[in-house]
């Protein structure tokens, strides 16, 4: 039985289902309330310990997430409440799952997937200590088992032997869930989306995350067609690493650039800068997590990856608050976020918070190689407001006697309307197109609906010409084009995008070798 | 102090504010629990009475909208909570407010307009019946004034004496909303989205509902040149009129179709067919109100529509739920709606209620001259779905010996892939331009958020653009294309759209006389 879901981690895995949604063992009540209240601080302290040791191997995103967990635990607003309930009489299981479920069932009603994606964070916390309460602990998914269930938690995933491959198949999750990123940096297979289906929750399965499917016991002809599907795309994978340290080149010879898509300033720090022609897409909007942060912390945040880069070009997108990344105290709740108030449109109407970040790159434009480019611009005045912006701080900033350089200003290419008329955009330094958000407006497809994935694609014929008209302007005008989105490191999509003209993609850092490897076989 | 808001309905009204919000009159309490429940029920019955006066007067819109407050108010789901509560102490007032006050939270804290809409239904529900409980009775607006508050209820438009004149300024409200609806259609002028301004709640104001604004206590130059503004609308309005019988043309002697908008079929009543063209829309989502339709229903609301057009065309739009459309047991509840499952995509997700739509549509085509289109449609392959399905039912009712007749197939353009590459839809009947929603997905800003109004505008060059090359194609290709959206009846931006090469606009019919007096006024 052949079960679709969303491709959220390439791969391939064959194994024994294991069942994440399994009840964990039992609590064993002890004698007195205090003894109650000492078990449940002794589990938080073990759940803290154990999460500990797991930063100690993790990197730079794993680690943020694990931290963010340890902050969390650490804080009496979850352990207070349970503490109450455990002294009027409950046990201190029921205790710590009655506090943490009502705030999971907060973040669960919202209609943010950001929010609610949190859950998945507080859920897996409440799972920590009911297990470090139990003594007999969670059952281990053995190695090489496809961990199947409603979702996962991310320190489930991490405490999970993936040496023998196996995989992740969730009947909700999201491919923007933090799991999500984990798997895709870690190589693990991971399907989501898969509904509820009528299948076992035992025996053997075959993974196939490179289309989006499971199969639920598999007959002979099933499971020879997967094992030939497997151990092409484990060829492909095998083979795109030998390409990794050259630059990129198609078969007839077209030379390629190939950056990176980062998030985090520490992200740079499991990537060789030998291996890409730089930065084509830095995010800041994480950097504006649960408080906005201030000048200096922003400019040490671009100085560490202009340092890391050297010479080659870092591009810096100005924060893109808002559609599905909502930030405190910045972002507004809208019905519709992806076509709201956002991007460069929530910058212009925040001119205190935008100011900051101006003058941080401003400052920190003397140390490297860097370049500046602003979201979801939809109209040329626009994009005069933000260049305006930079010329008057930068004047503020010499009245000051700061030193600083003005970089080249450049443009996000994702609202149609810039697509469609480029030409109202010729004073821009450069064009970077969102192939996300493009792909999502063109096809009227919100990106993170399941329902109407089937027409979100950049291979979709109508968005494949609105890049190749703008690949074409570009080269017109001496404009510089690049690629930003998800389609830039996808190796099915690499072909048709150098047919449309672009000539420089930028890609998540794990999809470095398998998209450098798609374009030495193109034959543009 | 001037304060902007969203027109909602056009015109301009000078007069003294009327303050919403001032709290109505206090209670008198009874004597017993009885003579309190008696109250109640006695004042549901004179608010029932009087809604039941004003249907009397109402045109069609309106009187839909009374019937259902007096089913509302008939339902015992809202007084069965009051009277219990009366039962235990409370008197009539505080009860029947608190029941309502449940219930309305309920609406209010839905993410869907639709159903925050549905709250000021129940506020005017709830203050009808508090208005009845109190001898006194609410103090009346005195004509010509200025109605400004937090929202306003439909009952109190009704009742409100628009003879000399007078206007709505609300800081919240929608353009959606019933009130937004029947002012349009009387003529008053309405101006929504105000937020919350420091200014006062009396004194003489200025509304200019043409531009969507609001001026407190104005200057003397402030005041005459609001009143050149007005009377220059109001010249163009009276001018209008003369156009109504005639067929449209332009200055140069082009002759443009103008054709209506419904929504539903008592709409045509009001209607004399010999103004305009034809239908150039029917809606048929709101036929899919609480229920879900069955083919009778259908079959005979299309046929009444066929029948008072006569031979002149009517095109009818298969289900376009979803969106800011809601149809309980139908649409899903979504992060983007605007960008999800809706329109053709829905239909096809739900052949069972699809096709009980086509095999209407198909009995009452032999009733008149009916074109059919589908809304949404992104791909080639959607348009060639719907399309078979056509012919399948259309084969099933030729096998059961049913009259039936395959009406012309065609789409909407809404959807930027399908303006992008008309080429791929070659084989379509018509194309009839959605510029609401082409509008928002090619500026990436939502057509009800006030935040980015100022993107979501048809005249934004990248969007004429594409209406120009879709009408170029069907030019060529001698498929005849046709624009339904707002535009299409806003003086304003027909000169635009004949200069993009529309000769076929589809308007509500209130615009019709201000839409042929702006073609006669083209140069085109």
């Amino acid at each position: 039985m052949r079960v679709e879901g969303i491709p959220a981690s390439p791969g391939y895995a064959e194994g024994p289902l294991f069942d994440l949604d399994q009840p964990p063992a039992s609590y064993k009540a002890k004698a007195s309330t205090e003894e109650e209240q000492a078990a449940l601080m002794s589990a938080i302290g073990k759940a803290v310990g154990r999460l500990a040791a797991l930063i100690e191997t993790a990197d730079g995103d794993a680690a943020g997430i694990l931290e963010f967990h340890i902050a969390m635990l650490e804080d009496d607003a979850l352990s207070g409440p349970a503490l109450v309930a455990i002294g009027s009489g409950q046990p201190a299981d029921a205790a710590w799952r009655t506090a943490l479920d009502s705030e999971i069932a907060g973040y669960e009603a919202s209609d943010q997937d950001y929010f609610r994606a949190r859950a998945a964070d507080l859920r897996d916390i409440r799972d920590q200590v009911l297990r470090a309460l139990n003594e007999e602990g969670e059952v281990a998914a053995p190695p090489g088992a496809i961990l199947y269930g409603e979702d996962i938690a991310p320190t489930r995933f991490l405490e999970t032997d993936w040496s023998e491959g196996g995989g992740i198949a969730l009947k909700s999750g999201s491919t923007a869930s933090h799991v999500a990123m984990l798997a895709r940096s870690r190589g693990v297979p991971m399907v989501v989306g898969l509904g509820a289906p009528a299948a076992p929750t035992m025996g053997d399965a075959l993974l196939d995350a490179e289309h989006g499917a499971i199969i639920f016991s598999p007959s002979p002809a099933e499971t020879e067609a997967f094992r030939q599907s497997a151990s092409a795309f484990a060829d492909r994978l095998g083979a795109a690493k030998t390409f990794l340290t050259a630059p990129a080149v198609t078969k007839a010879g077209t030379a390629v650039r190939v950056q990176v898509n980062i998030a985090y300033p520490s992200d740079v720090e499991g990537i060789d800068v030998e291996t890409c022609d730089g930065v084509g897409l830095m995010r800041t909007e994480f950097l504006f997590g649960k408080t906005l942060p201030d000048e200096e912390t922003q400019y040490h945040a671009y100085c560490k990856v202009l340092e890391w880069a050297g010479g080659k070009p870092v591009t810096i997108r100005t924060v893109d608050a808002g559609g599905d990344k909502p930030v405190p105290g910045f972002t507004v709740e809208e019905t519709n976020p992806f076509l709201g108030l956002r991007g460069i449109r929530l910058s212009l109407a925040r001119l205190d918070i935008f100011r900051v970040q101006i003058r941080a790159l401003l400052r920190a434009a003397i140390h490297g190689n860097l370049r500046v480019m602003f979201p979801m611009i939809a109209t040329p005045d626009e994009y005069a407001q933000a260049a305006a912006l930079f010329a008057e701080e930068r004047a503020a900033l010499a009245a000051r006697g700061v030193t600083h350089k003005l970089p080249p200003l450049g443009i996000m290419v994702e609202v149609p309307s810039v697509a469609l008329a480029p030409e109202d955009f010729a004073d821009v330094a450069f064009f970077s197109i969102g192939s996300n958000d493009l792909t999502q407006y063109v096809m009227a497809a919100a990106r993170d609906n399941a329902a109407v994935a089937h027409l979100n694609s950049v291979r979709q014929p109508a968005v494949l010409r609105l890049v190749a008209a703008v690949a074409a302007f570009g080269l017109e005008k001496g404009i510089p084009v690049s690629l930003c989105g998800d389609a830039g490191g996808d190796p099915a999509t690499i072909p048709a995008l150098l047919e449309a003209g672009l000539r420089d993609l930028s890609v998540a850092p794990a999809q470095l070798a398998m998209a450098k490897a798609a374009i030495a076989d193109a034959a543009v």
